[in-house]
């Protein structure tokens, strides 16, 4: 059984940002020699979420609409009296979901036609880390 | 180590339509020889979700109108731009989450009395894949 | 490989109530023996959650006003109508999410500076049980 871990590093340019990282995960599935198995993809920051879904720009733009209207930035929150400001991150990500374990399959990613892996950064614009975990057999 | 994959297919006579696959999920876990590990059920398109929860009527309408309003149908999203109709349905299926991982123990899925595995189609009429993939020790 | 299996118990004084869990998912992962593999942590009643977060009351109550407004309970759910009340919980632990894998590394979870694992009760004031499945190598 081989277990191999890597990291994916974000620094987004825009404090809201889904960044596709289907082929960095497959280029990490390929060199842990994993035939077999799965990948844990997960946010190391709770205030990003990875998910799966379409690569189409109307609906990436539709989930932020849909987003900020379910968790709206702005508000009094609780937690702001802390000094943070970024409640709604927290709130979104959970929505969105903060991981996915992908399948592999004869040595890749073992996705329908239309499956794409995405990082949702809520709060960026600074350095932040989602662990790849491959496990399974040569 | 076992690594056992198989599919599941679907093909639902209404748009919305919540199916309980436990049984389905249950063969494949006996057929791959697996007494403990865990099994991957997850949609591999992205108008449907995979989910675990009560084998209820009710229920099942309740989450259905629930998905509804915080999700609608019918509004003008950015995704129809591209000819597309379905944009609610990538939503909803977030909500409900697009996968599960059940642990198996002793040979059978080790679940709590009350949790059923659903299939959760929120765009059917057309012929869905989910795929299912056993890990673990005989 | 190594499959290793626990379970964690909650009988809560409140109705609602979320309980931090992530060093008692420590010391399961310590007794597994596996130092590299993930640790599945998943809810087994369907009015419960689990997921990770910040650890700061402040958030925790934004969390649970946000669900008291997306998933209100005290409305005429059908599935109240099989004499439950809670259609709502189970609505709130599907926005949460009821299950959690963490990856191992190292021998230890292999968490970002923020992350911490909470179980999230819905419909508490009774026993209820968390499936803690260990896989891995030594």
């Amino acid at each position: 059984m081989i277990v191999h871990t890597d990291y994916l590093f974000f620094n987004t340019k825009k404090r809201q940002e889904f960044v596709r990282i289907t082929d960095e995960v497959q280029r990490i599935v390929e060199a842990s020699g994993v035939k077999e198995g799965t990948v844990l993809v997960s946010a190391m920051h709770i205030t990003a979420g990875v998910y799966v879904n379409d690569w189409e720009n109307g609906l990436i733009h539709d989930f932020q609409e849909w987003l900020e209207k379910l968790a709206p930035s702005g508000l009094d929150y609780a937690h702001h009296q802390t000094g943070e400001d970024n409640a709604d991150a927290h709130l979104k990500r959970t929505i969105m979901g903060h991981q996915v374990t992908l399948p592999i399959t004869k040595g890749a990613l073992d996705l329908g036609p239309w499956e794409q892996v995405f990082y949702a950064e809520f709060d960026g614009q600074r350095r932040k880390r989602v662990v790849v975990k491959v496990m399974g057999i040569a």
